[in-house]
């Protein structure tokens, strides 16, 4: 049985409560966060009694293409999850939402974030005869919730999350009751909507909008919500601390048109190209991006440094996720297959190519190459954000520290590496910049290295380790 | 056995010849294509004795998942093909390449295009005895060729394609010969390009530059090219006659990565915003693009109107083909499930929308209303080409004239049936300036109803009948 | 594409009018004629406008074991067909039965048999511009139909069927007729059956006991029956000639529960057990069968020997089509896997082991080595039939002369090979008195090598051969 | 989540150690086992460090169908499990063998029987702490040995079995030991064989023969045995009581080719036959047997009375797990389908039908009306076996007792719901006689509601209903 200590990723998660047609609104807030999480998803539903679902590697409308599947998830409560990759192991176990039996009845728990004590937790409740069907971090949790004494389930809900650490925001089912609860420090967001009398939470705004149900609020970092039969409930249940909100979920993860942490993704995000143009102003004749992801910060760059804005690379969406390379030996072609330069905008231009971050470097460097390929005189790489040099214990799945290109290799071996004829990275400062509260509130550690929940020594190590 | 008389859509075609890796650049020419069909896919390779194939519906990356796919269509010819949709009988049967077995051995064809000729041609034939397996035009190609009394297989082609009329580029592989034809008007592009000593057939060029080969040229109207061992034979077998290219193919359907009839479509398409905006200018604070087809023209409007581009509208590229609308009853939710405003852009504004071209009307509504929705002030529709108002009996897939909106409703009419504060089209004349030699070398029949070659009155009745 | 010029083998047919569950009745019918086919079987069902059928490869019960299944093959008109065996070839295609569109809509057929002079025939066809889907004789049979000038339906099935030659037995479907016809010779059995107002035809009586369908007689070779609105219609198409049963069918292939050429096979197989214990005796403690297809005979003949009929070997039916053989290594081991010797019985006996014929020798050999591995003090063997000398050429799937056992060895050589203590065949003249009018009704020519229908040279040389 | 209290049915268990192809041996031995259970089966395979399995529904040769399959379940360690059916639930999840892991390692555990106490030490297990993932017993036993504090793991495994009640065989594998346990009673099965150097544990003897190993004895009543690296450890881990070995293996449930309980299983069945013949005599021209499992207790009959064995009943083997009854109005179907009458045979005899027991007694009924109507003079019924009363808590899957025939109606009053001519039963005492030891060594519970090991009130009562 091959499996990591600990297996974590940003995923997307769903919840609603008191709706008819509760697993089928899951399933079009699951659509709408795909960009969260394309390796699994799955839906749970309660009629009250009852259990049912669907859990499935593959993509959300794939998993649910059988026009009768809802008839299959009954029931006014369902909860949902998108998950966004695995490296090893029993994966089948891992998708999540994570169903158990405890004595009460069926739970079930979707959880996006990272534990950061997790391998030393499952070990101790191994030790005293749990056993464990997954290598996710939320079994861990129903284990702890599976051995509370307290009477109530909120009670147990909360017993358990104060024995973890770490970044989570948890939705969790039973029979009867919604509960959502997001960390003391809100690495991750998760926000809540209403429609036709229901509750929805969801981790990004784009879910409430395809429904078309009404954005209420964020839940709040150490916030705890019980929805039930006796309404809507909810506690703090934990004392204030300071906050570290992802700020990587603005600069690349959520989708433009979400709103989270309060503030609108498209709106930060060009921001960051406005203040990157201000910093690390070029000289060229046009602005492209790497679409679509960075497209936002490439208008604000093209605006603010008065630059032509072009589409230089069209981007194939039909790679699905097998696509299989038959020809490995062709130079560049896992690049090519993604993006196709548009010759005619770039043949002779002064090209400033906007991407919102490096992480290994080896994408951006054949990217590079084809755009050369294509006829630009000049080629000018700006980042819309600093450069990474730590990985990320809180959810987001970057590499060890040592395949990290900018913890090797300083900004001018870079731009050597990549062969561009400059590279410029937004700063840690215009980054703060970007967003609202910068000093205060926001988790930055890829780029400095300073953890706001501590990470213990034997943790750190072991936790991209066979066992 | 439901059947149409005739099933005839859009779709990309393939073909290399000396290749050892054949089989798998087909793979990546169609995949380059996807735009072009993605109802199926389908390959066919011949080593020089025989033949094999893999067909199936889905999108390629899907069909040609397995790795070992390859090992099992061996050869150094093959041939490929992209289907757009159809809209009935028994599909599984009309999956191209074509595969039949003559006396002379197996062969292949892949159609791009529509017979205009073709309900009566299939009579005749079924009437002296000959049996059809499929719907498709190229079956009636097949019979035609298996008839012959010629003697060479070129002069069998030959033959056949003087007894057929309308629109056809076919790429057709026997065990030993590979045989590309573009009929007389050229209605449908197809280049030719080399790689490492192969010759490729493909009917846009971004399929030539996925698989780093050299674009030569187009396959010229009426021109019939064999290659075989004794080497490229080019053969005019038509009399010259007026050219009629596809305007269409540059509105919307090509790539814009792509080069076709001589000339780059995204240049192209840049000069249809930029004459829009010049006929048909708007008051506004920022142009948006319906999203991806409508990007350059849109930019190019901008850039002429000196108006802000922005990117307003977010598209879903997680859709597959089977997504299930759960709850029907959901206001614009087809269009809603595609494409999300972005709140922050659009509120408040007042907004100039970009689309090429409108067929029924019924998308661009639904899209208007969430426009409207997301706080625009104003919305201004401007369509980067002429009103349709006649469907196509060439190979692209438009509805009855009937189902027009064009057809049936005034510009006007459109605009407040749209409830748009304006609505501007492209003229002809804009349109034809936007393309070289646009006076002689188009068919613009979906804008004027002149047909370029003539359909018989009882067969434009009936080829949209079951029999 | 790889190919044998000719597939053939004993098949299942059913074919049934005028019964509103047409489909669900074939589905039976060709349950109990599992034993004729398990490699393919298929329906196809008309409702008097539209041709439906599922056809595929595996047993009946797994093809439509979807209780849906028969929605979808609606009308009071099905034939269908099980398939034995194929040793190449694009398999899929030619799925029985076959289904093809000729100008007066579309037919399908259902075949049993093997026509004599197929390649020939097909050449000429083709060299006519005739197009082949498929390498099955009925294809032939289709051509004929669709070429024919003659106007009824009936009367150019009757032309197609005077152009061939060897063993068939045909049903054949169009929109609103059932058409059968058993050739002149009558190699192949087929019986009609009554049912509630709807007629029934079926290669075996077992198809109507299951249905609960009244038999009513055979079809007469050389007979064609067509039922349609205007009643049950019979019509002797050949002038009448020497008939040519298989008699093999009676020692092998039908169930004992069936009633075929007029008697029951059950009781015919008895008295080939009968026939051999008066022409064969042997010295004996118990009298054991190869189960279950020599069961009867065994039977027989322990009665008239008077020794103890015993129960040795135990069958195992759970070996599906894709059993695999891991270890290849082991002794016996494809015999062991299907049979289990009982040790308790044959310990310490002198055994006598009926079975109904040899063809290659190799399972009894590995199967007498299990039973003298179990104890066995003599083994004595049986057989029901004559030594099997030539290939059968209408439709029973024997392998080529040079690969059947008594073709190579006298009897007292096969007793070596088999390495026991006496082996003993029953003679043609036994063989001849076990059934009624033997020596004028039947073919006997793998037993003798005389064939009833004349065999071209080449074609007896080329069937076996891929092209 | 629907789920039983406790879902139990007889099942086959494999386990090998020491062989370096352990998981194809395993396969083999299921097969041969798979009349034990053909709802399901698995095999975990264990090369020292890593676990590997496969568990599916279906049948034994469809699950392993893959040629690959073995290559994926390396190592000199596997178990395997058959099972028998089940009646609701989340299924899956219950196919056995079970893999869990500890914090030792994983293990995998495969079982046969039925533990008597089970919801009981399940809810003392939730009410701990424990989290099941099955309503299977053998989570139970896994929880057991998870929260011992023993240090060795035979230590913990024997702490387990002496916490629990009732019926089990059990093949447990951890990383690099397997250890067999079979209750103190013996109710079912379980034998040691050799191969190679290898030990081989299965359910019943005929699994060995398959692979050509060598049977060397039972494992005993009590015994628990362990197989490692340092060798084969039998250890008698429970004070010596009472057998109670389960009296209908032999009447029905074992292979006849198999020996159990020390005994051939052909030899007991026959003795059945001739013990019934003189205590219940009946005047007949034929005895025929209900094909399989009755076929040596109706020749043993036959030849203690002297009448003629005919195979009256041809047996369909083709019956697929999914067959559907799509007519289901036809009378008698659901027997029909599975046995046709032999016309030729029955009609106008006398016939006696030997059958090993009812349980309902609606397929009898049904095939005594297809004899009946196939010309039966008259119908003599005996059964092997005395009356069924009570159901069975040890593993044999009979229905409640109010289901049971014999618990609610006399012999008479069977024999005329039957319609039969004389329908007698053998007595208790014919049974015991038929085994060695029959007072003291067997669980005759079934005929006599005398229960061997205590079943405690509302455990009884609750078993069979949903929670």
């Amino acid at each position: 049985m091959h499996a990591k200590e600990s297996i974590h990723s940003n995923c997307g998660v769903v919840g609603i409560y008191g709706h008819k047609d509760a697993s089928q609104l899951t399933y079009l807030c699951l659509f709408a966060l795909q960009h969260r999480g394309q390796e699994s998803a799955g839906i749970v539903s309660s009629d009250g009694k009852n259990f049912n679902h669907l859990k499935k590697r593959g993509l959300v409308s794939d998993i649910f293409s059988d026009p009768n599947t809802f008839n299959k998830l009954p029931g006014y409560i369902a909860i949902g999850h998108n998950r966004y990759s695995t490296t090893g192991g029993d994966i089948e176990a891992n998708v999540q939402p994570l169903v158990m039996n405890l004595k009460e009845g069926p739970i079930a728990i979707s959880h996006n974030g990272n534990l950061v004590d997790s391998s030393i937790l499952r070990a101790e409740l191994m030790d005293r005869g749990s056993i464990f069907q997954t290598t996710t971090d939320n079994e861990i949790l129903i284990h702890l919730i599976a051995r509370s004494k307290k009477e109530s389930f909120s009670e147990k809900v909360k017993e358990a999350v104060t024995k973890v650490k770490g970044a989570y925001t948890l939705v969790i089912a039973n029979r009867n009751e919604l509960t959502a609860v997001r960390d003391p420090k809100g690495f991750r967001p998760l926000c809540i909507g209403r429609k036709e009398g229901a509750y929805i939470f969801a981790s990004e705004s784009c879910a409430l909008d395809l429904i078309n149900a009404k954005y209420i609020r964020d839940v709040k970092p150490g916030e705890m919500i019980v929805v039930n039969e006796d309404g809507f409930h909810s506690e703090m249940i934990f004392p204030e601390e300071k906050k570290a909100y992802c700020i990587f979920e603005y600069i690349y993860f959520s989708r433009p048109d979400s709103k989270i942490f309060g503030d609108n993704v498209d709106k930060t995000r060009r921001r960051l190209g406005k203040n990157l143009a201000t910093e690390k102003p070029a000289e060229g004749d046009i602005v492209i991006s790497v679409p679509d992801s960075s497209n936002t910060a490439a208008l604000g760059y093209a605006r603010t440094s008065d630059i032509k804005f072009e589409i230089g690379l069209i981007r194939n969406h039909y790679i699905g996720r097998t696509f299989i390379h038959p020809i490995q030996k062709q130079r560049d072609f896992s690049v090519r297959i993604k993006f196709n330069p548009v010759e005619g905008v770039i043949k002779d231009k002064r090209v400033i190519l906007i991407e919102d971050s490096i992480v290994r470097g080896t994408t951006l460097k054949k990217l590079v190459n084809l755009i050369k390929n294509a006829g630009a005189k000049e080629i000018h790489v700006r980042i819309s954000s600093p450069p990474i040099i730590s990985p990320c214990y809180y959810g987001m799945d970057f590499p060890t520290k040592s395949e990290l290109i900018a913890n090797n290799k300083s900004v001018e071996e870079i731009r050597m590496h990549m062969k561009v004829d400059s590279l410029e990275y937004l700063t840690q400062d215009g980054l703060l910049k970007s967003v609202e509260n910068g000093d205060n509130h926001y988790c930055t550690a890829c780029f400095t290295g300073e953890y706001p929940v501590e990470i213990k020594e034997s943790f750190s190590k072991g936790q991209y380790e066979e066992d």
